[in-house]
């Protein structure tokens, strides 16, 4: 935790907060901090700052907020990704949010399993948690959106078109003829496939909708490494 | 397992292999393979190729290997990383291995815990078996060498400026005022350090040995992502 994420809840005067749970016991037993102490802080959807603690007890830690500065960047990137086995999805999501990633869909493929679906990774609130924890490492405060598809077809057919236009539209394909192109810096939308690829329907599906089948060289990246490597290598500002 | 990597003992004969264990198990659960099937198969430090399934029982398999083409080319990258917590040095290790790097050091720096050196993971066997798990992924066969240095001092003062000769030798350093250059894609060495960072002795000690200094960025990332943001940024053929 780079930064205490505050929520609305959190506020009981304008510039004035209440932490409990999660974020108190890493005041408590990781930052070790003590009255008077400065903390990084940041509003949800809003600004960053510092917080200066005014009273810590083991109920709860009361903050007074300055928020200064803007959070950093978000890419203008939309990530659309076939539902990734439960615990990576975890890391995945985290990832996503420390990486600056705004607009997440998760969709299905041939080869995602029916019980990928079922994890209560899905639930809002674990979906919340684990984005907050993403955005807490990197000290950013703007939550990502997850939007959950879970029909391939009526998605690729009936929304993507809509999603990839003014975008650069790239799907990564360990089989594509054309290497993955670099610096993009601009809006680009990126669909990566489930452990095992999407099948050649599928990658045609994504082409007839306006993506670009691009490869990433000759190793096979898994997902929660792919996403780092491919963010890093379209925009030079990630980090 | 996207290659079954053969090691030695597992030779028969010149050119067949048993096959026994995680990777059998695999074949029978993931891949379903029957006898006559072709699999990918790479020997260890060697050329990758395919191997025909003579024989499958649920005690082994017996592999026909036909050898015809070298792995992925490694990275010149040496990686000099403070020793990770153990739940995210497994998943390092294995990353560091899929996306082609080959020479790790593992040190201690002040934010590294004493008991992160206790970790099963870092016995021989375990090494073996997650860079083993990188490696299948990444369709590759050079296991990379782990070197483990529990004092920092006495590395950085006496192995390091060795080490960084004839390489562009950086530290990634959230508080630096250079950006992390990109596309070096020549002899680089990475210095990569524990949660909460290196403290500003050791970014000096580094500094001295050779360094330069860098940051990402004004996000903060955990070592599992900074591993493949900074390796996709200094090398264009990773992946």
């Amino acid at each position: 935790m780079n930064l205490a994420l505050l929520f609305d809840d959190d506020f009981v005067a304008a510039n004035r907060a209440l932490l409990t749970g999660r974020r108190l016991s890493h005041l408590h037993s990781v930052l070790k901090v003590a009255e008077g102490d400065l903390i990084p802080v940041g509003r949800v959807n809003g600004d960053i700052g510092t917080g200066r603690i005014l009273q810590l007890t083991d109920a709860q830690a009361v903050v007074e907020v300055e928020l200064t500065d803007p959070p950093p960047s978000p890419l203008p990137l939309t990530l659309i990704m076939a539902m990734p086995r439960p615990k990576m999805f975890r890391r995945v999501l985290q990832t996503c949010a420390t990486l600056g990633v705004k607009d997440i869909w998760l969709i299905n493929a041939y080869k995602v399993e029916k019980s990928f679906w079922q994890t209560p990774w899905l639930s809002e609130e674990n979906l919340r948690e684990n984005m907050v924890l993403g955005l807490e490492q990197a000290r950013d405060t703007l939550l990502p959106r997850v939007h959950i598809r879970k029909l391939f077809k009526p998605f690729v057919e009936d929304e993507l078109p809509t999603l990839l236009q003014n975008t650069r539209a790239l799907v990564a394909h360990p089989g594509a003829g054309t290497p993955c192109p670099a610096h993009i810096n601009g809006p680009t939308s990126l669909c990566i496939g489930p452990e095992g690829g999407f099948i050649p329907y599928e990658v045609d599906k994504l082409v007839e909708a306006g993506c670009e089948a691009v490869h990433l060289g000759s190793r096979i990246l898994r997902v929660e490494t792919a996403v780092p490597v491919l963010v890093s290598r379209l925009f030079d500002a990630c980090g």
